[in-house]
């Protein structure tokens, strides 16, 4: 099969925390096509087992292969943590997630070693940042914490004040008892917290604590990708246009999707998958 | 088509929250059988739109038929705000949802007539307890209040502390501007938070608020249905069986369970709706 590098990136999530990829993508690769796939009507995937995981990113990477694809972008922590070697067994087609490009770039900001980790429930349960990282390097050990409630309050657009302040210090606790000197956001949703996070990460553990969000470490590897497989759409080109597919269209969903990608949305259709 | 009062009550939610309606017919109604259904690999759908609850609610009631049970009782509010119709006009049976009973017990505990609902963002949106306390009573008025925190908050067992008072009070000043003096918590998660509401809505609003939990109310009219059908299996019998199915076994199902139910859970099967 022949790809065309004006073929567009194909890029999904459980819902529309992904957009914080697509917006990292589009600074970094402005000329791309992309087509991206939210599954909003069965959002979260991160309080979910392995096997329906599997399933829901099975149909979803099946959705964007239909649109002719270059490449598929898992824009999700969960899915890929536990997905990844079942899609690219199923399909003929590159796929990218963003659980490596988050622990080169944690390995890389570490210099104790100690390397913190905050995602949802099905990404820690997997192990998956620990055995990225060891595969990277073996002075590093990975501290993992569970924080179910970031991804409801990036959704609810609770980003300041006490409730989230006193939620994000709880998960810090346990890292900061470990002593690690980085922390991965390993959810795509955490974006939208940064700035608390990042604040309550100095209080509790000082200055030199860095904090490290895989969005942008995940546009570097794309961009690497297509270069090596003569697959970027010339920088010289038009910008690239963004498809928006989802799932579900609840009420909320252009406010929400606008704070995820930092920007209008323009049209989106809803697909049924 | 006879039905005998031997068949099993069939109850589903989005999740696990209808657990806690279980438990409210299972201390009302101790001899019937009950297969309850929950939605685990979809839930929440209180943060989605009202077509796909409706298709969500289909497949969980279409489930519970083949399973030859007397009765759908729907223990979420959210497919009782949006579903309803739609199921009875599709099934051969009778459908219980749990908006009305929430609605009748409000308006029995208000004196100024001015009403309070927490409920998700769905329920809210659809209006339902607006629409069933103007049905019930012309003298009262109803001001609903979204807060889609409260669903994680529950799941994550975070029910006590300063993080889910803090949510909560945010939550309910809306409805102290308002004056209210009844409250109905209009989704099955938040009984789990009943205690931290309750002491919130004394110390911002008085002594003399109500709060309207609707599970011991539907477990009322549930029983006064069975009744009046002939429908109720003896008192005699021995105690009823409990059957849980779930489309998804997350890592921590075993513990949020037990937690809405308020004991142990026995056996589980896994379905694929």
């Amino acid at each position: 099969m022949t790809t065309s590098s004006d073929a567009p990136l194909g890029v999904f999530d459980s819902g529309l925390g992904g957009l914080t990829v697509v917006r990292a993508l589009r600074e970094r690769l402005p000329g791309e096509h992309i087509v991206y796939l939210g599954d909003t009507a069965r959002v979260p995937y991160g309080t979910k087992g392995p096997a329906t995981v599997v399933r829901y990113a099975t149909a979803c990477a099946g959705w964007l292969v239909a649109r002719k694809v270059k490449a598929i972008v898992i824009a999700c922590n969960t899915v890929s943590a536990v997905a990844p070697e079942r899609l690219r067994a199923d399909l003929d087609l590159p796929v990218l997630g963003v659980i490596d490009p988050g622990a080169r770039a944690a390995v890389a900001a570490t210099r104790s070693g100690r390397v913190g980790v905050l995602a949802t429930s099905a990404t820690i349960a997997s192990g998956a940042y620990a055995r990225a990282v060891a595969a990277m390097s073996t002075r590093c050990e990975v501290f993992g914490q569970a924080a179910p409630l970031l991804v409801p309050l990036a959704e609810e657009g609770w980003t300041e004040g006490e409730v989230p302040r006193l939620a994000v210090r709880r998960y810090l606790e346990p890292l900061a008892r470990a002593n690690v000197d980085a922390i991965v956001l390993g959810c795509t949703h955490y974006p939208l917290l940064r700035a608390i996070i990042e604040h309550e990460v100095r209080d509790m553990m000082g200055p030199d604590i860095a904090v490290v969000d895989s969005g942008s470490a995940v546009a570097e590897d794309v961009e690497a990708f297509l270069r090596s497989r003569g697959l970027a759409r010339s920088a010289g080109s038009n910008r690239g246009s963004l498809e928006l597919a989802v799932t579900d269209l609840p009420r909320s969903f252009v406010e929400i999707a606008r704070r995820f990608l930092g920007g209008e949305i323009g049209e989106v259709a809803q697909v049924d998958l």
